[in-house]
């Protein structure tokens, strides 16, 4: 049986906490020689709008301990337009019903079968944010309680919802370019956490008082200073540059989900939006030589979960987790985790599974 | 609306014909700078058996003209066991019902979505089968009349298919090491082709006034040696070392599908199968020297299609087409067809589109 679940049996399956747990032994598996990842690749083609081009994102990992194989595709179209005088990646909803195409496929490494296809828009939430509270939970200091929150989106809500699970948050100020967007993002959070959720009109109103300050931005350009950073405090980004080089300067330990490079991409030789993507290049190569600019200071997740590395050592250091480059195990732990709860719960569509088997030698 | 679609359905809905013609336009495209691959990758995990090991293969590749994107996985359990003296790379059908897994995911550019799962057993044939008959329609002689051909598998069937479509064979003679496995496929294909077609009891009586010699084995060691190949044959094989070096020394003009390198894979570090991952590396290693040492007289068919690279010169010159690495556009040019077909037949099974797309950014 294969079964067909969406973002809805995503959400009303597993909690935010239960993915922390899994993401957080999949890199221990990592650390310890059982898992298995295959570096994102990205392959491009124009597309039949001049200002965008379609993109097709691969993601692959394993986890021996699991008996799981994930493969994560998107399949969208891209733009860069400026927002607020920050030019942005934004993927255009080209599907029918304006609906975008990002898909979590499963599979058994003992019976080989395609176990599940899952939407990947909310699970892709919660695994980006589970690694971030992996992260705050072993980096941030034990009685961290404000938290400085920028970007409004829904990966910065669910970075809200994962640090409040590993720390018994008091304070968030959360600071977006657009008024309605941070003070609707903390009207949504105030009702559901402990924790006093205020929208900040400035970013240095937001960084008061932080003892941890999380990014989750699709900005191509700094949105932290860390010239405004007070000692002590743990960093959290989703992409390298959300934090600027002083930042980067200015930390003890860096600990990363993993480092760029590996990432490949090729693309169709009619591709007439050069110009966009050499932006993407530069970008690529402005996160390589930071990683290369503090190499002696930077580790891995999966290290520090093993003790091959030093976590952070000084309740005045101040701490980063890098969330730049996704890795396939976690995409395998949350939905390794979805699936049984949906096998157990009888969710989702559940078709014949020898639709997706063959009797003929492939 | 996503389309699911299984051998049969494929088998019913195109001809070998029509294969080779949308597989040599993709070639086109390809050597036009109209097309985009990745290449393939290979992902391992132990298994619970200890002979085996678990292996997720993807290849991918789109094409501008037609709008499409398309990726191929296996999910695998491979063993390296001695079949007649020769090891074999075979794959252990796993999955329940004692079934392979192998599927065809094709999405558009244009709409982004996953428009069908086809799986892989008949359309892997066709699309391996027609880059071979591509090869020989611009490399065997026009007056090509006699193959041998080695292999008695399905892909040495479609082989056979593949070549009668492009020159009006009269004559096929098999060889393949166990007698009832050639006589059976002698017949199977003696009575749906024009020609006429023979088992040969050893590899020499196949060979005699061969014209064309293909071979479709998963031997992992030359079946056909270069000394007993007569001046003006084609060769065409599906792996690099089924010719021998003395084959490969004696051609006047090498075409291949694609080099080797670009091939990566990861493996998971509880690993417990190394030796034969490193027969396999050794093997790798084999055909990239293979490459290299007669690199000035090898063309990519996708050059030879636009003229960029010659092809035969003269009705004396051993030529040979290599289809060892396979190309995602294969898949596109075959899945989009098979699409095409499907759709207007009504064919497969159809499920609803919105369960393969989200309103959520994912």
């Amino acid at each position: 049986m294969t079964l067909v679940l969406n973002d809805d049996d995503v959400a009303r399956l597993v909690t935010m906490a239960e993915c922390i747990d899994v993401v957080e032994a999949a890199y221990r598996d990592l650390g310890l020689g059982l898992a298995v990842n295959a570096p994102r690749r990205d392959t491009f083609l124009p597309s039949s709008r001049p200002e965008a081009y379609y993109s097709f994102k691969t993601i692959e990992g394993g986890l021996e301990r699991l008996g799981v194989m994930a493969q994560r595709i998107n399949s969208d179209l891209i733009t860069y337009p400026a927002v607020d005088g920050v030019r942005r990646r934004v993927k255009v909803p080209n599907a029918p019903g304006g609906r975008y195409v990002g898909l979590v496929f499963l599979y058994s490494t003992d019976t080989l079968e395609l176990l599940a296809i899952i939407t990947d828009g909310h699970l892709q939430r919660l695994r980006v944010a589970a690694t971030t509270a992996v992260g705050a939970r072993y980096l941030a200091r034990p009685d961290a309680r404000t938290l400085a929150l920028f970007g409004s989106g829904w990966q910065a809500e669910a970075a809200a919802w994962a640090i409040a699970a590993v720390r018994p948050l008091e304070r968030i100020r959360i600071f977006s370019p657009t008024p309605e967007h941070r003070a609707s993002l903390a009207r949504r959070l105030d009702g559901h956490l402990a924790a006093r959720v205020m929208a900040s009109s400035t970013p240095e109103e937001a960084l008061g008082g932080a003892d941890i300050i999380a990014t989750a931005t699709n900005a191509q350009q700094p949105v932290v200073l860390g010239a405004g950073v007070a000692a002590g405090t743990h960093l959290t980004c989703i992409t390298t540059l959300e934090f600027d080089d002083e930042a980067w300067r200015r930390c003890g330990v860096i600990v990363t989900s993993s480092p760029p490079g590996g990432y490949e991409n090729y693309r169709s030789g009619g591709l007439a939006v050069r110009e966009v993507l050499s932006d993407r290049d530069r970008r690529d190569g402005a996160e390589a030589g930071r990683f290369e600019l503090y190499r002696d200071k930077i580790h891995l997740l999966s290290d520090l979960l093993v003790e091959r590395a030093p976590g952070r050592t000084d309740p005045g250091q101040i701490t980063l987790l890098d969330k730049s480059w996704g890795l396939g195990i976690e995409f395998a732990a949350v939905g390794k985790l979805v699936y049984d709860r949906a096998q157990a719960a009888g969710a989702g569509h559940q078709l014949p599974g020898d639709w997706f088997t063959q009797v003929s030698h492939p």
